[in-house]
């Protein structure tokens, strides 16, 4: 019996320890999707406890504490810091196979040297102890990053955003790259309440009225200059679902026009406009070089009495089941008719979905990348050992996992960098049994590369080449 | 190489053994879930021969057995029952991986202590065995649930039903509960030809003549107050899906005469009514404190001609794919907005679902109950082992797997208890590997409350505190 | 650890090994669906090398060499041969995981005799040890075929063709039989710019005009005949999915006239004519006593750039995501009720369906075979390890494992035969891991002929008798 979460842990052969140890631990992490503020990094604040670090903006761990019956005022109310904590740790006493108990501790062992397990018993004494950590050490955002070997970041940053602590940040000497990312998610929910003044404040951004269609067209790529101006190399959007209607730039128009006006909109012309939108977003990423992500098959706020209280990303969305393949394929084959298909990312939250995404993917590859499509890692509520094996094994049968560009945090969290030590034993561990198994050769000259492509260099050459 | 079903089947390592026989074996079992007759159980009747306890009414066996390309004749026709059981014998032998090949043997050992395997070559030599030992044995209903440690038991009761055999049972002096659960599914399917002769027996059980949707409401909740009194504890509905359609109670009130005059409904017509009516049932639920179990996903009676020949429930049903979540979250929404959605388990027929409906719980817990939103165990054509490994899996990656309500046999034989074994043994099967893969602490003041909870307390806790 | 693919690769037991070796190893072939060419394999031509052999049409390591980054130049362009086979080389390096690196090292092994590692640096070696043995050998198709141990095979024929080819291979003296395969799908796809044009030619074939619904169905059913003069046992039908709508002869007549002109047809008459027409193949296999295989869940041609460039089947086709419960059980219901449901194999693209359509088959079984309905081997994107093993699983779990009419090879290619070794060899590893975990007796009595009917017999009893 191995000891909880040891050194090797979910390496079960020794080729699998041989792989992590001697190739994966030590790389780089490019973290190039992830939450995080850059005004945060910025001011590089020392927080004060764990529940500061853990507690105050985590929906997943919400999500659990209120799982496991634990009253509102002891997840986002106003319970005493110490006593949520205590929770959270009784929530993870429950939770075997939950990921957040591997990455909880992942973080204690990683930043703090506790090696004791967090539950209702020993809740206090580590409490007191990574309190003692922290007064006594440094947990600012800065050093956080530098210490867990950050390569460079990319942070999820809206088309009207100044970019001002991006700015600063470059400016500061601070020397891990914190690149934007565009995330133009509010120029393509045009049925949102709020389009009409985000829409007020892109036109304040660039200067003039976005009126139109066409003016919103021509300050999105102004912002995507600036964007990459400082350093940006990928886009992002989520949406549930893509529905290719076909229409015309007068309809979008007539859309974009009853949405300033705050009109209702029918679900065909929401359709229309979203499938026009990303088809012109891709079109601009394309021109200017970007990688495109795209998030699919969330279902967000579904709790209209928590949504009032606690608005937006508090753990109350789930996985959405609409079909998928025939939007996918139509979007990305008319940008590749004109020429116009950037390197593109796909994420699927349902994973049911996996084997659909995989087998789109081989559609549209091409020499301009090593997988110039890419099945993006597994996303959300499949971020654990069963929906990480799931989509590297749907990828290794339909694609070439060795020019896999890997994992991303997607965390709001400075102590998620462990999430790619998780990925890589997981990554390690399925090579490792492959090779023994006499499924894959024992040959470090085949694995290495594919080990370190994975981990790190795919990333970097995908995105900064 | 083990032995066949030997003591420590599905145990496949030291951790899964301490759990399994230490903690779960002995656990009592609520069933809180079944399709037993209370009227058997009361009249408790020896039966002749495992003809009768195995192959009389089961359509899982049945469906088998014309897989095997066994003719109807031994199916469900006049064949002689010893014949019928060599059929059913030979189509095991060919039936590797099937949980029928499980149960069966789990009951030939646990209730007839028969170690062989069931085969063409055994057949003979096991129907005799067997029938000795249920000719000097006690192979009664209540004699049957009493050894197997039998805690209480729901079956599944219309609301029309006078649940007299629930009465009398009562009054009997049978000391395990046998409790009536709430299942208004004719209530729901107004679409169905026997609706109007339903809604006159429901009229003539409560006294009065249910009209309309407003007395078809009263109605309905004078029996669910009637069923209550008798110990129900749950209600229960099988629906194919959900789809929100905005109404009004005059829309569902002209759906509800229209379906009592016998004449055709508009699909629109139906869902409106299915959707409106599992939220009054659920605004009923939530009212008198009663559980709500949704089973979705199942396509019955596919088979035209069987249908017509044998009626439902005798093998052709099957699985159903409609889209699911947001129906799932509209309902489910609706009554949390007004304070009023029950405790609520969540059953999906299609696997491929289970990542939904697992993480569409977390958009409606609360502390109400631990896990106030339940994840339902592997239905039906999921009942084996894969199936509720995905489902155990699924839960504990989404939610906490300690809060679980476990098992359920969903069966209509007396003899399906060691289904709860099965689960229990697959459930210390699962925990074993991750303890030993150090993925949870070895620690049975965390494992064996887990352990017991799965198995029993929590299903206690749940419908009972 | 194993060597790379050594005798016993995915035979992790004894149990399996035995089961292998002493079973499956030996049993011959039944190739009951394939895309070879009856014409290529008369004609019995001698290949120049792998690059002829391997990369001239096989669309499965086009897709892989893109999704590496290798240019079309060095895929379907005009690169040459022996650079072309490098970049293949390179892809498999990068490949662990694709069954590409499994079917490739097979093939050298069990072809060529070749046991090295197929990759950059061995890429030259190999390429001349191969054409070394090319130039000495006997590659013939007819040599590849006989020395497989290939029982018999069908090809993929349309009911226009002439057959002519299979007519010489009959009269040809070649001992091992090659019958052709009714595959209807250009009168079913009434929606494709050809239709006119291939109703021009079934005309020509039958020798009088097809003008009609009528007269189509005439032809058809001729042609069927003819074929079974030449041992045809087999249909096979590929479409996205099915939807049932009610309409009558003169409806799909009015929609095939309107298609013989060339008119745009509406989603509506598209559906229609599918169902229907699938519908009135059903009945003529019943009636003429040929087995149906229905593949459904593709989407095709995807990327219409290479579309237009390269033809259909060049590695532009993906896995479709409709939804697939209604529409199959409604085709199969019409039929069975008319007592016209022939033999049925069902393919799934989308593996999220395999339970559905692992639970359809038992609504529709009979006495009339063994498992009358089939669930389909793992298909295409499917075919690997994980594949199988999910398919293999559903169907142990949902039906009658024993009874499965097994593996086809499903290829393009003459090298393809060691997919049944592969097939079987996962078999065997799950029969062998079950066996030696106790949950199916370690009795050969009952494990031959269940190993041996997959592998062959079943196809053959239910192909043939």
């Amino acid at each position: 019996m191995k000891p909880f979460l040891d050194k090797d842990f979910l390496l079960d052969t020794p080729t699998a320890r041989h792989l992590f140890h001697d190739y994966a631990e030590t790389a780089p992490i490019f973290d190039w999707h992830c939450h995080l503020s850059a005004k945060e990094i910025f001011e590089n604040r020392q927080p004060d406890d764990l529940f500061e670090l853990w507690l105050t903006g985590d929906h997943y761990k919400w999500r659990a504490m209120r799982s496991a019956g634990v009253p509102e005022r002891l997840v986002t109310g106003d319970g005493a810091p110490q006593e949520k904590f205590r929770a959270f740790a009784k929530t993870l006493s429950l939770a075997p196979g939950n990921p957040l108990v591997h990455w909880s501790h992942l973080e204690l062992q990683r930043y703090f040297g506790i090696d004791a397990f967090l539950c209702e018993k020993t809740a206090d004494a580590i409490w007191a102890q990574s309190k003692a950590a922290i007064d006594a050490g440094d947990f600012r955002p800065q050093t956080l990053i530098r210490n867990s070997n950050v390569f460079a970041l990319c942070t999820t940053d809206d088309p009207a955003d100044s970019l001002e602590w991006h700015v600063k940040l470059r400016d500061s000497g601070f020397d891990v790259p914190v690149l934007p990312a565009f995330r133009p998610d509010k120029a393509i929910a045009v049925e949102n309440v709020g389009f009409a003044s985000w829409v007020e404040a892109l036109s304040a951004r660039v200067g003039y009225a976005v009126t139109d269609y066409a003016s919103l067209q021509k300050a999105l790529e102004e912002r995507l200059v600036f964007f990459q101006s400082l350093g940006c190399v990928a886009s992002d959007q989520s949406v549930a679902s893509l529905v290719p209607v076909p229409t015309n730039e007068a309809q979008w128009n007539a859309t974009f026009q009853k949405a300033l006006r705050g009109e209702a909109l029918t679900k065909m012309e929401t359709d229309a406009y979203h499938f026009a939108t990303l088809q012109m977003l891709g079109r601009l990423y394309a021109k200017h070089g970007l990688a495109m992500e795209l998030h699919l098959g969330a279902m967000r706020n579904n709790n209209t009495r928590q949504f009032l209280a606690l608005g937006p990303d508090t753990g109350y969305d789930s996985i959405d089941d609409p079909q998928q393949a025939n939007g996918l394929s139509r979007l990305l084959d008319s940008l590749d008719r004109d020429g116009a298909l950037p390197r593109t990312i796909l994420f699927t939250l349902n994973p049911k979905d996996n084997y659909v995404f995989g087998s789109m993917l081989g559609n549209f590859q091409s020499d301009e990348a090593k997988s110039k499509l890419q099945f993006g890692s597994a996303w959300w509520f499949n971020d654990n050992i069963d929906g990480m094996t799931l989509q590297l094994k749907a990828l290794a049968n339909l694609g070439v996992l060795g020019c896999f560009v890997g994992m991303v945090t997607d965390s709001r969290s400075f102590l998620s960098y462990p999430r790619h030590e998780y990925f890589r034993r997981i990554l390690c561990g399925i090579l490792g049994q492959w090779v023994e198994a006499g499924l894959f050769p024992n040959d470090d000259d085949l694995l290495q590369p594919i080990v370190e492509g994975i981990a790190f260099t795919n990333a970097r050459d995908y995105f900064l080449k």
